[in-house]
């Protein structure tokens, strides 16, 4: 089996791409690219900016994303639809023996991603070479021109689930939330929370807010909303920090 | 004032510049360029070869880091020390005035870096722009080809003080150490703990090491103070897991 290449593009910006990143994608012998990502049409027209922009030659191979089986209770779900898409790889990288065979992953292909666990999933299992990138975390604190931690102190980077489920974490002065579509910042006791929160970061739709939970907190649940009903779609992040 | 541009140009590889961080060294004026770093003598040359490579044509301002006075009480001794390097990089960005001034960071400019910090000493404030860079966080998981997460689980990001200080956070699958030059990981019950480790990530002279903490632990200290031998310093992170 030939190289898979999982290259990190940043989120959204494609001044995100890295040196690597490009150069991977000009050694790269194909290019896999699904027809739809997950709902974010408006991110399709990227990929093949990107692509171009690095002056990549590789042979584009597009193939339908699988459609998750809403009848599955939801780990069942994810676990049949990542097999369905390993299915997919495995055929187009069967086709390009001569490989490698590149991905383009929004954000880093580590970071609240599954093309690693996908691609754990390929039998026989290819050699994997991850290429870092630009995550929502940076895009995030670039974007408000803070920094991620306190002098010496502890972030813990979550999920809204868990903010929900679980609280304030303990340990930590500063928490970053991903994967939240439910604004869970508001299960939280805003006294003494400071936000920082950011909608389609580094695009040029990006949007920001910042400020005491209490009041800023009202005013991101409103802007998300509206963001999302204009653009059929929202990824946002958001850092919250005690002080 | 002047507008300051902190750059953030990955870990030590020139592949990690993304094209937002050229394209900011090319739109600059100046580029202020320390004439020593922090003992990482290695580095310097580096940064002079991502200016070549984005075709950057600022003056380069170097100036020398001024030296920490051992006398003081840790806390007293970083802030004086960050007064006396804005006082320096005020002195530049007056001489200047048609701006905006770069300074090209390790990793990215908020994640355990002191250059936002600093930048806000600087009277008046110059308008700060930030250039997301690639991590020590995702050089590290790319490095070793795994994800930063668990499904849907927490990672906190911490230092080495803090990991000896209150050993594992209650509330994280994962642990991603920074600013470690103890090999803390010894302080806690290795029983059912992972590592992956690296030093020099992205550099040609990057190690990397990882297994079950009893076995790869003593294995990673000995690596490194060899590493650090041989080199005269090291830079190192690691992520620890349960299970």
């Amino acid at each position: 089996m030939t190289e898979l290449w999982l290259i990190g593009i940043g989120t959204g910006a494609p001044g995100h791409v890295t040196l690597e990143g490009q150069a991977a994608l000009r050694e790269a012998k194909a290019v896999l690219i699904p027809r739809k990502g997950a709902g974010k049409e408006d991110l399709a027209h990227l990929r093949h900016a990107i692509l171009r922009a690095a002056g990549a030659e590789a042979r584009v191979i597009a193939f339908d994303m699988p459609v998750r089986d809403p009848d599955l209770p939801y780990q069942q779900r994810v676990a049949a639809w990542h097999d369905a898409i390993a299915e997919r790889w495995g055929v187009a990288l069967a086709d390009v023996p001569e490989g490698p065979v590149a991905l383009l992953v929004w954000g880093d292909p580590g970071l609240y991603d599954s093309t690693l666990r996908i691609a754990a999933r390929l039998s026989p299992p290819p050699k994997v070479r991850v290429v870092p990138g630009i995550t929502a975390l940076q895009a995030l604190t670039a974007a408000h021109a803070i920094p991620f931690n306190t002098v010496n102190g502890a972030v813990m980077v979550t999920t809204g689930r868990r903010l929900r489920d679980h609280g304030w974490p303990e340990a930590a002065e500063t928490v970053v939330v991903m994967l939240d579509g439910d604004c869970s910042f508001r299960a939280l006791e805003p006294e003494g929370l400071h936000i920082w929160w950011g909608g389609f970061l580094g695009m040029p739709e990006q949007v920001l807010d910042h400020g005491p939970l209490a009041e800023a907190g009202p005013r991101i649940v409103e802007t998300r909303a509206a963001a999302r009903e204009r653009h059929g779609w929202i990824m946002d992040t958001y850092l919250l920090r005690k002080g």
